[in-house]
């Protein structure tokens, strides 16, 4: 590594509303985006939403000179909506698929079917190893009766988890996308306190866009205004986040989102803002590792933040049990009625309507036994998560009882100035 | 890293063969597993198919003490079937869920609902970083008409892939598990040649056990003799497969299995043989890296591999799309004829007809409907392999035309050494 290099990073992430027939002036837009992204010629170029593959194939074509590097995650049904466009070769690349993400019976939501995930791609810049990546985590329809949090609080441990175990030997790891969270909720304190990475507007040198980095703003005419009914100046769940490891230092030197229309002051780009980060990496002496990767539950916010998400997790397989328990009632009511319907057409008088009655209690037979199978497999993988969560709580109790005996060291008159430099 | 240190790993691997109800003799196989594995003590102790949670909480109660550490990978409806016991502490654990394992409807198979996956733990051993991964592919039903092929191909990519990406900082990577692959099949090719991953079999320095290595033998009680009509003297599908990082040398010194019966000359455990492997790890002068992981597409083979899995993923997509497009007009047709019969129904003569044929219709039509978003889903997880191999291709490409520049290079009497120094 070059003592005296640097590298500066020029991001750019939109979750771009691209629903065909339902977005309203999607291919409009799509050229705007296109031409503005080749005039400001970002590093990378990370999009959402961008649900046909099409409108991907229309940016790559039209991009290609600028962001020779292209690539569409492809997952679920719909797909996972997440592109990126490159102005550097992408070295390496994979993803990876949410094990939860909502119900296939929400049709109106539709999110079951995208297959929502995370993309990665791996960038090899000025010597460093850079992992990007890009994600878009399950929608919140109701913030009041959110049925979907606790799916949400095992996507972003996922998503945690996968970053963690992914980026052990990149040197700049960056993560945009939208996480459907505001910044204090849980999923999001998890997978900031678990990773260590930092948000782009916090931390931002010079901030310029919307009121409190607001990504949903009301002046967007794209926005509905019911949906912004609790928080009239808007809400923040778009991010960049960042980090590097020891020896180097990151910052980001400015951070801009548009303000309810394009860059152009044209239209909006989308019913989201565009979120444009430039971040500085420099070398720098190592010093005291400020990530909690380097081993967990050295802190106590993260076991806290581990044990609330535990709960969320266990009052979440409690609803899927339920919701598991009602179907097989269900089911065995059907059984049971189909029974006393054979018993029925075997009677001259009431075999007409039997007959009738017996194909569409086969279906809730059958509807009920799949809604059965689906809420087994929510628990179990909500079970995982927690299993998972688990497992580091127990290595941060193990990690705190050497800490408390070196706490206690310096009263015995022990030798405390070792027992640091073991840490 | 101490230089003169040494590690040795003794790994144990069964597919258990735990299908409650329908496994012969279970619980008593099952308490002679556990006897033998905590006589034996192994390092690690890797099972599958241990489908009933249960017997995964009896094994880890009565192995506790020779196992302190344990793990159940949760996924899909049944579960992944994977469970591991560790001597030593397990630092880090996570899952990852293949995308794609069989089809929902082949309910006689089981596969689609058991979740297939691979499971990771990391251990520290003696200052090393040891990755062992555990995992079970789709099984083989028929050799001469496959048609989980394509599957079983995506998901050694995925595996091979997985490993890959999270065993960067790993100093030993293990794995182990049933693929339900032999040794010269396209899946097993492309793992071994990907990720560099040597066969504990092939490279044994003292080798006992079953003839050829094989796993599944006709000696064994459990075994069909039908299943083995190809392979008279048995097939080899469970593994060890391991890699050190250039800096350390690692060897198999033993290994072993059963042939038939348990290692005690009683019944066997399984239906398939138990694998035991006894690796050897030590310094050990950095030497020329033969892994294929430290950038693809130098060697040829793995190029050649990739091709092939390439092709194999597209002939699976094509099914997919046929699939899909079937069900289409199936659905189609079942439209059709929703509008007859209510055409029908408004006539008085074949009203009670229509309204009986009304109701299987809808089935028909509904359950066409999940057959073509199954089948779409499956072209798109097939489609995203097929863009990662095409990426890695590319690279491969790439890699080569500075390679053909060099060997053109002596021709031209250009500076062939410094062309080789970049390697």
């Amino acid at each position: 590594m070059k003592p005296n290099f640097s590298l500066r990073l020029r991001v750019f992430n939109l979750n771009y509303w691209g629903i065909p027939y339902l977005s309203k002036h999607r291919a409009e837009r799509l050229t705007r985006l296109g031409d503005f992204l080749n005039m400001e010629s970002f590093d990378l170029a990370l999009l959402q939403e961008v649900w046909s593959e099409y409108d991907f194939q229309y940016l790559k074509q039209k991009l290609s000179p600028t962001y020779p590097a292209a690539h569409y995650f492809r997952s679920g049904i719909i797909g996972s909506g997440l592109c990126v466009f490159s102005k550097h070769p992408i070295q390496e690349l994979t993803q990876h698929v949410y094990t939860l993400n909502g119900y296939p019976y929400m049709i109106h939501h539709g999110d079951w079917f995208c297959g929502k995930a995370v993309g990665l791609l791996v960038l090899h810049l000025n010597g460093l190893v850079v992992n990007a990546y890009v994600t878009h985590l399950h929608a919140e329809y109701s913030r009041q009766r959110d049925i979907y949090l606790a799916h949400r609080v095992a996507q972003a441990w996922e998503l945690a988890h996968f970053i963690h175990h992914t980026s052990k030997k990149a040197d700049v790891v960056l993560l945009c996308g939208d996480l459907n969270m505001h910044p204090k909720d849980l999923g999001c304190r998890l997978l900031k306190e678990w990773t260590g990475l930092c948000d782009a507007y916090l931390e931002a040198q010079d901030f310029q866009g919307a009121e409190d980095g607001c990504t949903m703003v009301p002046g967007n005419c794209y926005v509905s205004q019911q949906d912004l009914e609790l928080f009239p100046c808007g809400i923040r769940i778009d991010y960049v986040l960042y980090k590097a490891v020891s020896g180097l230092c990151i910052s980001c030197k400015t951070f801009k989102t548009t303000t309810g229309h394009d860059p152009n002051h044209g239209g909006p780009l989308s019913d989201h803002e565009a979120l444009m980060a430039t971040l500085c990496v420099r070398h720098s002496p190592p010093q005291q590792d400020p990530s909690p990767t380097s081993g967990p539950g050295e802190k106590s916010p993260l076991t806290g933040v581990l044990r609330e998400a535990w709960s969320e997790l266990g009052q979440g397989m409690a609803q899927a049990r339920w919701w598991a328990t009602f179907a097989s009632y269900v089911i065995g009511l059907g059984l049971l009625l189909l029974a006393l319907l054979c018993a029925l057409a075997a009677r001259e008088g009431a075999k007409e309507v039997a007959i009738l009655l017996w194909t569409p209690n086969v279906g809730l037979v059958l509807g009920a036994g799949v809604v059965y199978l689906f809420h087994i497999q929510e628990a179990k993988g909500l079970c995982r998560a927690q299993a998972e969560l688990q497992h580091v709580l127990g290595q941060a109790k193990e990690a705190q009882e050497p800490d408390q005996e070196r706490e206690a060291a310096p009263l015995q008159g022990l030798r405390e100035g070792e027992g640091l430099k073991e840490q």
